[in-house]
């Protein structure tokens, strides 16, 4: 029985279609040595203190420069275990697919996830799909749930930062959401623009290294970088951050196609992007770090935290002044991860 | 600021709508002791052999007689950790939401999420949720990813299973897919149509206590019975089932309905009805553990492991003849979980 073209409702009623779709596509492109039987559970071992987190995407279009749902799907979920000082090991895989949706595409997503897997060393061990009606769906949609063990005992949190410590960037940002809207909109605003979908592992193990010094990890997704700064110290009572506009690193494409479209780079969201508070002392060390990785090579400090302004993010301007950098708000960019 | 009595495409962008749907109606429903910070990941300690499952529920209407969205999200998710032997302990949940879906309408499903979660014994450690334009969803979407402790050492598996066997099945089939259908069409084919949508962990445990003499388990959601009978042996170059078709429980109202629509029960989702597969001398111990639950009160078995068809599921039909039970083709019921 060969495949058809493209997937129909029958794909997703558990019945011989079902089947065919697991056991002729989706298991044969991702079955690894944990993945060995189509259970309904999948063991893994762990011990001690295991991370778990989980993260759906509805990225628009689905097929993007610099990546695809796949690869998202994969780096977007180990990136949250990264932050969060866990390496990731596991991932489980659920599909919706519309009625419709090509085989060839599904195939394709599929490798992504596959080879962002052995790039993130992470095995994906349990997989669901089901299929929604034409006009109920988005093509596809992935949710990834990861599964990580802590890096150690000292556990990174934002009620761990102190007045005077160094905020750091890992990359320049804005380029997923602008690399999107890109291709949503067929835009013609630079054919340079790529996500920057990448695994973040490597850079927060480097930096999970200098111990207490570290106090807080969090990737630069939905919102960009003025929602993370934000959460940093919205519920604290005594720090607020000091950020310098002009000290984000930020690609001469991605400049001149947020200008044109009237967007904050600090808004859009990024893929391989994270901050980091780190101790004063530790900061020259904790960017040098960085810098020895390519993703990393203009991590540098934006700001600092400072007691003037518990809880507010303030940002010194590009033309000398000083703003409040609120949580974004109002229409932003949808389905944008 | 109050929350919209609708989801609006800002709910998903990660901005200040997003923040606020979260901390003002899923995080309050849905907090416990292990998820007292809103992270990119969440903690849980585990030793040794941990299971993990996934399932993304997209059921059409998400409210139906006997359950809804929620129930069936941490049910569903619980059971497939159940069957494979594990204590369900942790979940996550990812949401998919249509722009347009009633806010009353995702706190109630929410709130069955808490109260189901509560009656399983898990905790929702982890979340994410998505807003998708309208017509690009259907309401409300949801993937669990469940988390279980493996229950002892013995590992069951449809290798395990010898001629002679006893196939027991724990409740009345075709509730669930019925329920469901009768909803979606607003059909007038008895009210006495519920979902069977349940935790079984309970009545798991209670076989798994047979020791070896407990082969296989599984639940027999999408494809009915037809489906996971067929399953427990299309692997196997020794072994068949023989089943006896009215063996099977069933309700009045069920086979009323399926009489009507013309649809096999068999081959209907159910959401709180597995099969297990026992060595033939522990056949009766096995029936009278199930049969102490409630809804085990009409287990019983319904057919025998033999030589004489490997691979197959023979059937002995209500008139008398043998037939071979397929896997179900052709159009069944979609979104059905």
């Amino acid at each position: 029985m060969k495949l058809p073209e493209r997937i129909i409702l029958e794909h997703g009623s558990g019945g011989a279609l079902s089947r065919q779709l697991t056991e002729q596509l989706i298991y044969p492109v991702l079955k690894n040595e944990h993945y060995t039987e189509l259970n309904d559970a999948t063991a893994f071992h762990s011990s001690g203190r295991t991370l778990i987190t989980t993260d759906t995407y509805v990225v628009d279009p689905p097929f993007f420069p610099g990546g695809d749902i796949g690869t998202l799907g994969v780096f977007g979920t180990c990136n949250d275990l990264a932050v969060c000082a866990a390496r990731p090991r596991y991932l489980t895989m659920g599909l919706v697919l519309e009625e419709g949706f090509a085989i060839a595409d599904l195939r394709r997503a599929l490798e992504s996830v596959r080879e962002a897997a052995k790039r993130a060393e992470v095995r994906v061990i349990s997989g669901d799909t089901k299929v929604v009606p034409s006009g109920k769906g988005g093509g596809i949609y992935m949710n990834t749930t990861g599964v990580g063990e802590a890096l150690g005992e000292h556990i990174l949190s934002s009620g761990n930062i102190r007045g005077g410590d160094a905020v750091l960037i890992s990359g320049p940002v804005g380029s997923h959401g602008l690399a999107i809207l890109a291709a949503r909109e067929e835009l013609k605003i630079g054919s340079a623009l790529r996500s920057d979908c990448a695994p973040l592992f490597p850079l927060c193990e480097a930096l999970y290294d200098l111990g207490g010094d570290l106090r807080f990890m969090r990737d630069a997704t939905r919102g960009g970088a003025a929602a993370v700064l934000n959460e940093t110290v919205s519920a604290s009572e005594k720090y607020g951050l000091e950020i310098v506009e002009t000290d984000f690193p930020i690609t001469g494409a991605v400049a001149a196609a947020a200008d044109l479209l009237g967007l904050n780079p600090l808004e859009i969201a990024n893929e391989g992007v994270f901050i980091a508070v780190v101790a004063d002392a530790a900061a020259d060390r904790a960017v040098a770090r960085l810098r020895a990785f390519d993703i990393g090579a203009k991590a540098c400090r934006i700001g600092t935290v400072g007691e003037r302004w518990p809880g507010k993010v303030i940002l010194e301007t590009a033309v000398g002044g000083k703003r409040i950098l609120d949580l974004p708000r109002g229409l932003l960019l949808p389905r944008i991860c």
